[in-house]
């Protein structure tokens, strides 16, 4: 059963966990690493990891994309960043960059600047179409704010993934002024397939799934907002809620699969990853731990896409982030994506080797493919 | 049902959450936050927002009131501090914020001294008028000791909202020497809406609601007692307790809705508002931080009313405060009250845009007005 | 019920409880503090407050016993110490006290080279006789070990109240060498009241009671042993299982009531003895708090008598001390016994004013006696 | 009943503890220490403590092994480490202590590149004839990986006790390329005990046990896998689990004990080895403890034989180790092996004289042996 607590009289709260609180325990014949199958497919879109690169200009530029997706992971692009904004956006970005790590109120006044310029929607669609030549898959992420005005935009220029994500998302919008986003009526417009979040609970999961989706995304990718607006939902408890949602809408619909994607700041290592899948994702969101990487668009500085938001920006540099792991980080240098996702690790740590580490965890619980590791045993403090 | 512990053989203690253990949950369809409503009365005074200043001389004088109210919320003037002592109280104040950041202990020692000095009844009544001339709704904050003799005199000099206010209080007070103070006979002799605390459970809050109160203030204002008396019942749990007494004496007198307030020290973030709101409070206070306000009497020196007490002064100057923020807190200088409860935000950290994170937590979580967002899903680690 | 986890198939825990975890919750009418009664007496010896010096040489030599005691506690002496070995102990503690600050590592081996000189019994009886002339209550710490022998000594050379004081002890000692010590029979043959311990337990608690001891000291003195031997059963759970032995053995006896008293490391604060009281505690030990008096025998320095054991030194300073109370500290320097106990105090973070702090507690709570005080509600994090 | 919650919707998972969330609770008539009785055997070879080192390079050469079992202990070679790879392992260890306290990074990096080196089965079998030779119990570690070809060599060369052990072991382990490791056909073939792991949970012990393994390891000897693999069951859980499967696995063979040993990064102090026989161990491992030891081969320099992974080296500096214990730690040297299993302790922070905390914390909880002690009351926070 659900534990409830009754924190004063008559008024009751869930307890939860994050994926800190939870550990994988090992009961099974072992399996060697090479055995192990770490493929994700959403729609006709196979991937060999299942691992996507949070959509933040921080990180995914289209050479970031491009280098994500052959190291078999998806990296769709933030239209409504700088990229949607500014033609050179690269010089804005590496200017950013350079300022960021010497005086970060700069950088933060500067990227508010930076945010304040309209979208151009004739850029994004070259920004698409180029994503496009090159060959690789070609994901998006647009706001559900401005989802009606541009996913018809960037559908047409040819993305062939679309994320509509923001800090919390719902199958329906309830405004007074200005015409309300259906996600029901809105997905069925489109031909694409649409991921959509974040969300936090069962019954919020279960509405997106009913809307179409393809994919519900479980968290609100950073949770910094834990501290301005008081929402944090422990990820285990959450990724548990919506598998179980995707379980109910599977027999509701005869079949039909929802993809349940992890996007947390509690996602800082391989063993974070590994703990996402083993509650019930099907594929995980890195965000901060990508930012170390060479090819990370802001070549350390990493904020999250809801900076975009006029009133709450949020920036943070390398330095601060390298600052929460502590002693046990050695490294102290950018490493290459392909370090990150397939090693060989120079930390002990788990913030490199994603992958490899994966497949580790899996061949020692002995589990072969990423869908029955969701079943793993778990252990809580 | 309450969850009670046996801690030892025959000893039973009531489990308790602080508003740090809390979190909320958005459940329904989310909302434009433009169409949220915090507006807050009590009596016939409406406030925009739900947001009360602490009654300290290190932030309330007379222009930061009038600043707070302009800015939507409610400001009490403590008329047993320094502005009820001390004809030159601005410039004494001046003195101490000077000291406080060079030499915290000198200034612990003045601050001392200046309480050591009588109060001046007709200084009280100079300065109620004058806030009552500004035009705004004149607050006062009286202790419990004092209330006896200074109500009569404050609700003359044109006092509209009375606080009572001390680290605890009870219906009825027993004393041997002296005459102790019987709120129930004293609140019906006064002819202003009277707002007492703090308190920390079911019991006294029913009792202080059967004194004819129009609000009752959970928390003493201060955790530092937790240090010296062991007092420290965690917010979410006083709360709700509080809550629930409101609720039993609604139905007791067929309709009579007392205010609850919070009033404590674990509320450091916007996120804390949200959450004592989420909790059952219909207002809630903010001391410390409002210290880095421009307008605070104190420049950023901050100290609670408690510090009045001979043997128990409390002292800290900003840069502890700061301190106790980490590593999130990106800004180092003042801001305006504006910015502190309207926003933009440059902090990440929930330290600014009080108001702005209020009304997008409740339009995430799908909620339109302040008494039904009490009703918000919580979750508990 | 009592609270048993199962920490793995068939291995089961109790749940406990440190005084940190339990917060007193004021659920009656307050009181005012003058009206509150702090006496304490064990036997025909009253004192005015429940509060006990840690039997070390750190702090308690003749003079610093006289002055405890005038302000209203009871500062038994450990004559296995160096006043029981050296004539000239006060300049060895001199020494010491200098050395202590510049070179903790040098400090520990002289202390480790001063215990290792023999016991003087009639040094020890000088030392008593002196305390006795002095006029004040004489009471003296001796070992489980050693009270076969010093017990007999101390009581002639006219020691008043006994503490035999291990950190583990139990009415039976089993021992194949040598001869072990029953308590049962060596009580009776004493002529003065006996207060042993420590015990963790219920059991271990009620056939130390059944010796005939007039108090049981709960917790070691210590929680260091932790760390080295894994015992540190939290104080909040070990002092309302001794409560429960005290009743059943009350109950057993028709009318004998045992002293419970609590000597742990838990306590640094006065919420610390408030709460050690609130579970149950007649009277509490002070041992680090009080190294900041000036009165103090190692001036600042400090060790436990357990240090005395050859093969387990222990050993701090008083930076190290404070090192632990954080940034919540303000004042730097040395205070008077008196200020310690009745203020007042320039600390907001209950390090000072124990007495006062106790009585504002109990008032805040409604309660005028200790006793009583000891039903105070509870609530656990 | 053990403890299972939902940490979401149909998702369980069991509560599990650590040692540090252990205390144990003398409950019985003190004994003396110098009554206990701390022998351990496996099979025919008895020693009269119960500590094995961390099979290590980093710790055991051979005169570190003569020293231990002098001492009372077993330490085993890993000869899979530099030993069974470089004939002048010696002079390359020196060599990496030195770089290791002033550029850890290329510490590393030279570990790398002598794990690189091939296995040299003519140089293991040379180390363990000089062990042989030595008059010592010659035990040896080798991986689950090499286990097939490596023990025959190993036994052939002298060795009397076998460690197969890796991060996870199962009886069996499935691999499509190469021939999986099958422990139960393959011990039937050695002629000499093995003990082998880790396992962290009872099924896994279980059935390692039909494998007729004399002794299963719980846990991996290092916790830094809870950083990359999410694997990471609290000591005291796992223990308690495997112990119960000894229980059962003597009840299937009416009479065949199987020892449980536990080799986890959890033990650092006396007071974890203390806990861990007392959750169920017959014997612990200590692997870090011994870094600070005079004899250790890589004089502070610490790295567990996981390390020994291409992918996954860990690498520390005693500095690092240090930092974890913090200010509790005074002394700042090397001390002998013998020191640090039978003092005198200059510490008291548990980090010394093992043997004799061990011995000490039987006594006072009345325990005069190893196997009885796992008996002790225990309590949890």
């Amino acid at each position: 059963m659900r534990e409830h607590v009754e924190i004063g009289q008559g008024r009751q709260a869930l307890r939860h966990y994050e994926l800190a609180d939870v550990a994988i325990v090992p009961t099974r014949r072992t399996r060697s690493s090479k055995d192990v199958d770490t493929t994700w497919h959403i729609d006709a879109y196979h991937f060999d990891v299942p691992l996507i690169a949070h959509p933040t200009d921080a990180l995914v530029d289209i050479p970031f994309a491009a280098e994500f997706q052959r190291l078999g992971g998806l990296a769709p692009l933030n239209v409504e960043g700088l990229w949607g904004r500014h033609a050179n956006a690269e010089e804005e970005l590496a200017a950013l960059a350079d300022v960021a790590n010497t005086d970060p109120q700069a950088a933060m006044r500067k990227l508010r600047e930076l945010h304040a310029a309209p979208l151009n929607v004739e850029l994004i669609s070259e920004r698409i179409a180029k994503m496009r030549d090159s060959g690789m898959t070609v994901a998006v992420r647009v706001t559900p704010q401005q989802a009606r005005e541009l996913a018809p935009v960037v559908v047409k220029a040819g993305a062939e993934i679309l994320f509509i994500q923001g800090t919390v998302i719902s199958a329906e919008h309830v405004a007074t002024d200005g015409q309300p986003l259906n996600l029901k009526e809105f997905i069925g417009t489109l031909d694409v397939p649409v991921i959509c979040g974040g969300v936090y609970d069962y019954t919020t999961a279960l509405h997106l799934m009913r809307t179409g989706a393809a994919g519900v995304i479980v968290g609100g990718g950073e949770n910094l907002q834990a501290a301005s607006m008081g929402i944090g939902v422990g990820m285990a408890t959450a990724i548990a809620d919506v598998a179980a949602a995707r379980r109910d809408y599977l027999d509701e619909t005869a079949g039909r699969y929802v993809h349940v994607i992890c996007d947390s700041e509690e996602v800082f290592t391989s063993a974070d990853v590994v703990k996402a899948i083993a509650c019930g994702a099907d594929a995980v969101v890195l965000g901060r731990p990508l930012a170390i990487a060479e090819e990370a668009a802001a070549k350390g500085a990493f904020w999250t896409h809801a900076s975009a938001h006029p009133r709450f920006p949020r920036f943070e540099v390398e330095g601060h982030m390298a600052a929460m792991f502590g002693d046990e980080r050695i490294d102290d240098g950018a490493v290459t994506l392909e370090t990150l996702l397939h090693g060989p690790s120079t930390a002990a740590d788990g913030t490199q080797n994603f992958v490899g580490a994966l497949k580790r965890a899996m061949g020692k619980c002995g589990y072969t493919d990423v869908k029955q590791f969701q079943k793993v045993a778990l252990a809580v403090r």
